[in-house]
């Protein structure tokens, strides 16, 4: 039991000297991109940068302790950035004290939700958001990251949340851009979309073997961050319109809960729990992949308990919400990371890097962090998956749709709301309409088949249903409104037959439209009968006062019935076309 | 076309004189018990007695034309009226202008709601309330109307609009009670409920034929009017304590729209919709009831277009919001409405009476108009439906409690969102855990079954999965979640087979899943195979990349899987045990 929350028991008795080399080289490779990525995505959320790296602290060293995946980097990441900030500002402007205040409310609400969600065992809840609607959100996400960052690459005063807000603002503004900070972004940009596959190309050929070369061409980001920070400093920059990251305070954060306000955390509630679930939804999907590759298997209720831990560890150190990246990941996994205890190391390491290195970061052009978050968003960006959806169903891809027009031109949260809503209402519309097929005999044999699709023998006397569903609340209605239909349609009806072979569950509300056909139909002077009933239907069936109060029989199998109700026919039928193709399709 | 959406243009072609006479009697009857009720539900509401009562006239002229129920008797129910009562006493005080407005405006916004339902046929969304949520509800409601009404029967000053709320008020102010006003109460609630059999009975001892007692049993509420009016006339008693009706204006109502108010509009839309879908639930179910005696069907998406323009009339003529009634109804076909001429009549009659009889009403005392709606609703409580629901089902059971629990201690609105709410959440979790058997050759056969449920042959290194459902978002996460656990479980995997035979539709995010499985599984060098992939579902996953990508084959059949897969074993199950039993139950 202990064993199950705490993870880390399992895997620290067996650990060894190559574990723990391992380990350390890929925290280091980790280091390095994380320290650029978490400044980065605290502007992003409107945060003081050490936010981002205060992320990559304590909430490292719990999920190290909680989760159970070996590969997962935890931390700050775009989208819950972008959520973050959309929440935080419907409550306080970005830079009031307010804001920080509210960011560490969603970090603590929604690591709270997780924690919950994942000791009750309701991972299932995140099944909600269907693919469609998280791989739309995340590209519409991804385009408004990249809109916000305007401002950071251009030096412009380029405002606004959703499209329509920006693209007025673009236009407005772009007289005021700072060429300079143009200029470094555009070198940052350049230098690292080339690194992505240039620079361990470059490696390579200078001599070093292709997995050290890729392994360094992590640097690319310290490259980049380092290279703007000295160009600055030494050019003196800063006071030619370069806005720079500033002072980072020096040392660890505090541990504390942060002020109480029970009007901000209800305003907060809503988008917290959004935030906790895109962030699960995202970090077990990535932490699944990944595993896969090794065989092994990760549990994604323990999963949400360490996430939710990792993120209550982040409201009280100060930090913004966290949740697992995917390209820090996989680099970690590339890099060989072999237990959780390579997030521990890099947790250390960037304690360290708090400690020792903030100073250095004073002249971090602005405009290179932008720029670092620019490429981190590209890989988010699929623009393919909503055509490709659409031509698979047009359900799926209408959910899609709908996320991503809304997320963009109203809000993230309207934007993933309504595509949960979108898809939950598509579902039902499709469930509340089941597959039923009418059925008669196909002559020389003792199936029965759909008559729309067969040439089969019917008696007029009898309707035959088949419905390819099990019968719950959402279809209920239907079968109801089927057989009224075919009551009023059919003056000679005397028997209806419900053949039940795909129907493997009942639930009280069918139950109840069952006894209302049944007692609908007595009044009409109708019997109704049921065939192949699944046993454990059957079972369910019989706690109930259904089956005495049934006007016909319950028959083993459809020809059983026919045989029953209309003998001459089924006979006839199995003698005249003995000789006949057993399916001829009309 | 135009036919479809005037029904009316159908039936008044064929009216004869005899279909008029039966019309004109059941309107008659009904015109009876419908003057009472609806002012008694008026009065439930919170509004003015006329408010009811004109509820009765435009309402029914509009349902007469666009319905397609020839039996349904439209007008005030007592659970609208609740509702009615519940929303706007949130907006504004019962007797202040306010609350008769936001009546009119719920009208309004429901029979919009339904109308564009309609229109729409999105009849289907009343599937979001199951059938053990509203038969809780309907309790629930019964309940606090009979609670509600309380302070009539007694004469004491009971208030509040939950539980928690009244029955406080009532051990306070009991001793406040009118003993004259608990006589009248007891004197007319012994009346009513005696005659509910007891008079038919003994007219027909009195010598008069069976249907005629039946039928002259329904003047029982008239009676009770009559007579407790004249009561207080004539002995003053309105001097003495007992509340009377008071004033009626006399007249028929103004057309016109009310007084715009955008805030109040925005604050009733959402209980405006749960009172449109309660109203069109109840209304389709009576009407689908009384259609079957007759061997006719009614068409739901245009019973809701019918409803909401007879919402839409009570909203503009001062009425109160209208469905169709299950007592009323009852009555009104068992007095032999013919056609939906009844209820214009029945509209006609109201009026008339509205006209001349109004002044009559004056001393008419509240306690019986407070008995008449205790008469009527108490054939809506239904104490037993909870253990049978429970036993029948936990999950239906656990929703129906939830319902009735939240009704009554919170309120009507909350109760009906706990309700769906919950039926949704338990929905989804039953839906998001799947039925799936790994499966494994019946000894001499070529048959698949479940290896927990029979002795099967199995090989270790292929492992065959069935899934009993439509792979579909609330449920893609968890055959990912078991092949996963597959791969990590056996070390000697080298293929995975799906078998679909249960699958009739696999949704993009159960394609994405199974994408995802491919990967991984193609990563741990296992491959993937289907196998009795069913013909659409084939179709449909030819419009996707998915059988390109597939690491493995699509096999007609699990045998022939087996027979490309673990060749060895197939053929030594074959031979080896062509005598044993088809199927042999562990």
């Amino acid at each position: 039991m202990l064993m199950k929350f705490l993870p880390f028991l399992t895997w620290a008795r067996r650990y060894s000297r190559a574990d723990l080399g391992n380990d350390v080289i890929a925290a280091l490779v980790v280091t390095i991109m994380l320290v650029p990525q978490a400044m980065a995505y605290a502007m992003l959320a409107g945060l003081p940068a050490q936010a981002g790296l205060y992320g990559a602290m304590l909430p490292l060293l719990l999920y190290a302790a909680f989760g159970s995946s070996p590969s997962l980097a935890v931390g700050p990441v775009a989208v819950v950035a972008l959520m973050t900030a959309a929440a935080a500002g419907a409550v306080a402007e970005i830079g009031a004290p307010g804001f920080h205040l509210a960011a560490l409310w969603i970090a603590l609400l929604s690591g709270g939700m997780m924690l919950a969600l994942g000791l009750l065992r309701l991972g299932f809840l995140a099944n909600f958001l269907s693919h469609p609607v998280i791989s739309g959100f995340i590209t519409a996400a991804g385009i408004l990251i990249a809109a916000s960052q305007l401002r950071h690459l251009l030096g412009a005063d380029v405002t606004g949340k959703t499209l329509p807000e920006v693209l007025p603002s673009l236009v407005a503004n772009i007289s005021g851009l700072s060429l300079l900070t143009v200029l470094i972004s555009a070198l940052v940009l350049g230098f690292l979309f080339w690194s992505r596959s240039g620079m361990a190309r470059l490696l390579m050929r200078l001599g070093l073997s292709a997995p050290l070369a890729k392994l360094l061409a992590k640097t690319a980001l310290l490259i980049a961050v380092v290279g703007s920070t000295v160009a600055v400093w030494g050019l003196g920059l800063d006071q030619r319109g370069i806005a720079v990251v500033g002072d980072i305070p020096r040392g660890l954060p505090l541990i504390g809960l942060p002020e109480f306000d029970l009007t901000l955390i209800q305003l907060l509630a809503a988008p917290a729990l959004m935030i906790a679930i895109v962030g699960y939804v995202e970090s077990v999907s990535i932490a699944q992949t990944l595993a896969a590759k090794k065989r092994q298997s990760i549990d994604p209720d323990r999963e949400l308990v360490a996430l939710g831990l990792a993120n209550l560890g982040a409201g009280v150190t100060q930090a913004m919400p966290v949740t697992g990246g995917l390209s820090r990941s996989i680099v970690n996994y590339d890099a060989g990371a072999a237990t959780p205890a390579a997030g521990a190391i890099t947790a250390v390491l960037i304690g360290i890097a708090v400690l020792a290195l903030t100073p250095l970061m004073f002249y971090l052009p602005r405009a290179t962090l932008a720029a670092i978050i620019i490429v981190a968003v590209a890989s988010l960006l699929d623009f393919r998956a909503l055509p490709r959806t659409w031509a698979y169903s047009r359900a799926d891809g209408a959910a899609m749709a709908a996320t991503m027009a809304v997320t963009l031109l109203i809000g993230v949260e309207q934007g993933l709301l309504a595509g949960v809503g979108l898809s939950l209402f598509l579902y039902l519309f499709r469930t509340s309409r089941p597959h039923m097929a009418v059925v008669g005999q196909v002559p020389g044999t003792e199936h029965f088949r759909n008559v729309n699709r067969y040439a089969v023998v019917t008696d007029p006397s009898v309707f035959s249903i088949r419905v390819d569903e099990s019968l719950y609340f959402p279809n209920a209605r239907a079968l109801e409104d089927r057989i009224q239909q075919a009551l009023s349609d059919v003056p000679e009806l005397r028997h209806v037959v419900l053949q039940c072979n795909a129907v493997n569950y009942i639930d009280a509300s069918a139950l109840e439209s069952l006894e209302a056909i049944n007692d609908r139909l007595r009044a009409a002077d109708v019997t109704f009968h049921l065939s192949e009933v699944k046993g454990p239907v059957m079972d369910q069936l019989q706690r109930s006062h259904f089956l005495q109060d049934l006007s016909g029989q319950v028959f083993l199998t459809q020809f059983d019935a026919m045989q029953a109700l209309a003998p001459q026919i089924t006979s006839d039928c199995l003698k005249e076309n003995r000789d006949t193709p057993q399916l001829a399709p009309l």
